[in-house]
């Protein structure tokens, strides 16, 4: 199906807001009144650049106030019509959106709104034009999809029909399933936005904290499906209103839309990408710094050994058990000290993942850097995380380690080591679209946000994962856009016996954070715990939590650079990541702070 | 009466906001639970940092899901409760906050509830303290006052009384007037906060909206002066939760904290700070400028004159009838180009009005900057700016003039000239602090704050005035933080005629921000002009609105560093400052930006 975005759901000006829609794979955009005024762009000029850009202008929005309106108050806005219909002509626009009367002088008689729209579309007829009738869920008679269109089907004029628009169905609950009783070719436009569930006035919700399909707690896709039933054949248009998108470059909001649309595709069966192959194992964690010292310092404490050297570049791989980290001195982009800048995920089907992610605008990177390495599939995250598909051991697909020679034989000890979770701070603008891009890209199933009390602000984090937890990643983001480069990453390794890593840790020169006594005497006052069990606790550092499943114990190396290391160990089908002790963390980092 | 702040309403290590509290002249603090969790000090240390400050700990708090539960559940809180009060006492605290229970396991019975809350405070009289029990507006059984009293009442314990939290009465728009029927010595404490009048869920509300008495829109004033009424005596606490204060500096927020207080208190009765004194005028408005050209020669062309020049510095006096401009090239503390710095306000009594500024926290400027200075009263703005208070033409008080000597005689012109309105960017963190300052320390009348849509994020203004409209001040932000500095700030010339105004500056060279046609054809659509007015506007960007009074046209010239100037034309009585036509001025703002 065609694809449209509304000029308003993305920043700047309107010419950045087209080039943004078409480099992201729109078909078509709806032009926002107050874009268009704001442009100095002539309406002709403004047609010329959208075929340009293969851009098809699919409406033109809003008027309002166009209905059961007292006679001269009609006039007016007749009058105010001819001039938007002229105007339209100019531009190459031939829908118009009408939305439902809020004006305190429209009156509640559905025989005068049917004329008057009739009127309405007669005018619009004459230059070519299509009505797009909708009701706004706060409008101030007509407020629900049947009604409007009973209004719309009273009428019966041809150049009248409704849009549809899944915000102010599924905000006032509406039951969709009507839908099906229109003609689909009376249904002139399809406005889609999802939002999260919020239970605040809705004309607040509606004009600040719409979101695309699939970031929101609205089931988009079932009203999609049964606007298809009635054979609608016009575009899936996003129009969406969003504090933040508004603050965002365009380019990205734009990308995260398109995907926002395919993903929507896919589900409701009139697209169909490669499927999803989901990461069974985190395969490796790499890690950029201008100096390896710190970070080789603490992975040798935490009992990590180098394993194998990269055979073209200054790339050395340290293994504990499962867990592999990547240490890259090469040349970075970004030169911020020590960050997590890659990981690698076992994939299944390493060429399908990246078809997947491909299909989803996921940007693909080159497959091999140097001469020597092995071509691996890799894609960007929306923070920049570059995604490595790796084969499992003996599947297909070129082998990673096949770029390194061995050094060390592996170490063998007792006790069992993987990565538990990764936490990647994301882009404070693009919060939404990791979500999104795991769950599309990857098929990682995400969990609810979570508020983080910060010293300096409150942070959220939403977890994704697969399944059996075999991958999990925590997006998290700081309380402002500035926060973003400050805010660290941490890899969480999971051990059978966090008591026996922290002393071996602890023993071979490691530094734990330390944790404040008045967090174990809370502790005391929750929980009973065996004898010298919260002594331990309390001379490692260690965190105790627990859900209906099971319980969670876990500590903190120093960070390094914007990296530090967490050691986790999960029992009884504990299914969380220790949230409710951020708080303690993140004060002990503050004041661990130099 | 005492003052106190819940550390949750501050941002920063306990230690940070323990000496906000105390140099901003609280009395006392409530303990937030986890600030002292995350403290790495031992709770006797706590104490003894809070008696060398000069702080008493009013409250610790809160203690949850205490009553009304299942005898299994109920002792597990009782054992929690008595390590809480071993710790109280070791922190020197000696009431503590119950919150009413939220737990599913809480059962609708407030006999038990009263049983178990004596128990409760039985064991609390065992250490000395007391209890002080809330209901939460979400409480699953007890959510308003007059419940919790009747439970209270009930338990009948000496060590038992309750806490009022005007957030949680007001939201539920509960009627204060029964907290009359309550002892006073059974109130044990009072919690005030304000609160933006949002429809939304009364959880996410309060704990992320709340804000200083006189910065929402609750009756704050009016439930103390009900509370004043039953004899309490124990501080005026402030909880307040809100995510920009979280990141705010805590020095900023604790000033601005107690300044609601002595607000309130004057409010009330409590105290008598000197009275505010509202300036009559706009005396001069200020710029620093590292560069005189670019804005003299703007300046020149809009008809202002130098007038004058200050005997010691390199300040120059520019004037257009009652306009007057200074242009100060002396060494500015920030050197980011020209930018608006300081204001003159003509005042009845300047001496009163620095009184008034300095009891309400008003950082004081000295009144002499050089040995040859008039000695100005002056006090700084939460912005930055330096507000002067100025003599009225033959008032009391030193004239602001005698610093300068004159240079070329006073123009005289057949137009009038006055300043209108300034428009001051605030820092993004504390707009709602701009406002309570301009309406407490300057006696202005707040408006209410719109919602501006530049193309790359929605800003907010809100305007403060004099009742007779001679003192506009305009507060505005930006999106995010970071755009503190970057927001430009503007001065706006009231004229009886903008058409020729405009003309004026044109002919003297200046140029005129151009607005696009497409705005005025949309103008056209919506009202009717007299042959060739709208011609004129759209030769020379002149912008135009209507309210239910009258007429505004206004147009802009362009931007030197920070600043910009306004032509306006006020007529019948227009009450605005046009923002419904600002996002076409900030799109074009952005268009015009080299």
């Amino acid at each position: 199906m065609r694809t449209s975005i509304a000029t308003v759901s993305l920043s700047g000006s309107l010419t950045e807001k087209l080039t943004a829609a078409a480099r992201a794979g729109f078909d078509g955009v709806e032009i926002f009144e107050n874009d268009l005024l704001a442009s100095p762009l002539a309406p002709e000029e403004i047609r010329a650049r959208c075929a340009d850009l293969g851009l098809t202008i699919d409406l033109y929005q809003p008027m309002r106030d166009m209905e059961a309106l007292p006679e001269e108050r009609f006039a007016r806005s007749l009058r105010r019509a001819r001039h938007k219909f002229e105007l339209m002509r100019r531009l190459g626009a031939n829908t118009v959106l009408v939305c439902s009367s809020v004006s305190p002088d429209a009156v509640d008689d559905d025989a005068l709104a049917a004329a008057q729209l009739h009127e309405v579309a007669s005018l619009a007829d004459d230059f070519g034009i299509r009505v797009a009738y909708e009701a706004l869920a706060w409008g101030r008679h007509i407020s629900s999809y049947d009604h409007a269109w009973r209004v719309v089907e009273t009428a019966g004029h041809p150049a009248l029909g409704i849009c549809l628009d899944s915000f102010h169905i599924l905000s006032r609950d509406s039951d969709p399933k009507g839908i099906e009783d229109i003609p689909g070719e009376k249904i002139f436009f399809l406005q889609l936005a999802d939002a999260p569930r919020l239970a605040m006035d809705v004309l607040q919700w509606s004009r600040h904290h719409r979101c695309f399909p699939g970031q929101g707690g609205f089931d988009v896709a079932g009203l999609v499906r049964h606007v298809l039933r009635t054979g609608y054949a016009g575009p899936l248009s996003l129009e969406v209103f969003n504090d933040v998108f508004r603050q965002a470059e365009a380019g990205p909001t734009a990308v995260d839309a398109q995907r926002s649309l395919r993903l929507l595709q896919e589900e409701v069966g009139t697209a169909a990408p490669p499927a999803p192959v989901v990461p069974t194992g985190i395969a490796f964690a790499e890690l950029v710094t201008p100096d390896a010292q710190p970070v080789t310092a603490l992975l040798g404490a935490l009992g990590f050994t180098r394993v194998a050297r990269h055979r073209g570049k200054p790339v050395d791989l340290y293994e504990r058990g499962e867990a592999r980290v990547l240490v890259n001195t090469g040349p970075a982009e970004r030169r911020d000290g020590t960050r997590l800048a890659a990981v690698g995920l076992t994939s299944p089907d390493p060429a399908g993942a990246a078809r997947r992610a491909e299909a989803l605008l996921a940007p693909v990177l080159p497959r091999r850097r140097g001469p020597g390495d092995a071509p691996l599939d890799a894609v960007a995250a929306p923070d920049g995380t570059e995604l490595f598909f790796c084969a499992s051991p003996g599947g297909e697909g070129p082998d990673w380690r096949a770029d390194f020679t061995a050094d060390t034989p592996a170490p063998t000890g007792p006790e069992s080591c993987r990565i538990d979770h990764l936490a990647l701070t994301q882009p404070w603008h693009h919060f939404d679209e990791a979500a999104l891009f795991h769950r599309s890209v990857l098929g990682l199933g995400p969990q609810p946000s979570v508020d983080v009390a910060d010293p300096y602000g409150l942070q959220r984090s939403r977890a994704v994962a697969s399944a059996d937890g075999r991958v999990r990643i925590v997006l998290s983001v700081g309380a402002a856009p500035a926060d973003d480069t400050v805010h660290a990453q941490h890899i969480a390794l999971a051990t059978d016996d966090v008591v026996a890593a922290a002393r071996g840790y602890r023993a071979a020169g490691g530094r734990l954070l330390p944790i404040p006594a008045n967090y174990y005497d809370d502790l005391a006052a929750r929980y009973e715990f065996a004898d010298g069990e919260l002594e331990t606790y309390r001379d490692l550092g260690i965190l105790y939590d627990r859900d209906a499943h099971g319980t969670f114990r876990h500590c903190y190396t120093p960070t390094v650079g914007r990296v530090f290391f967490e050691l986790v160990q999960r029992d009884g089908g504990y299914r969380g990541y220790g949230a409710p002790n951020a708080f303690v963390r993140l004060a002990a980092q503050h004041t661990a702070r130099p």
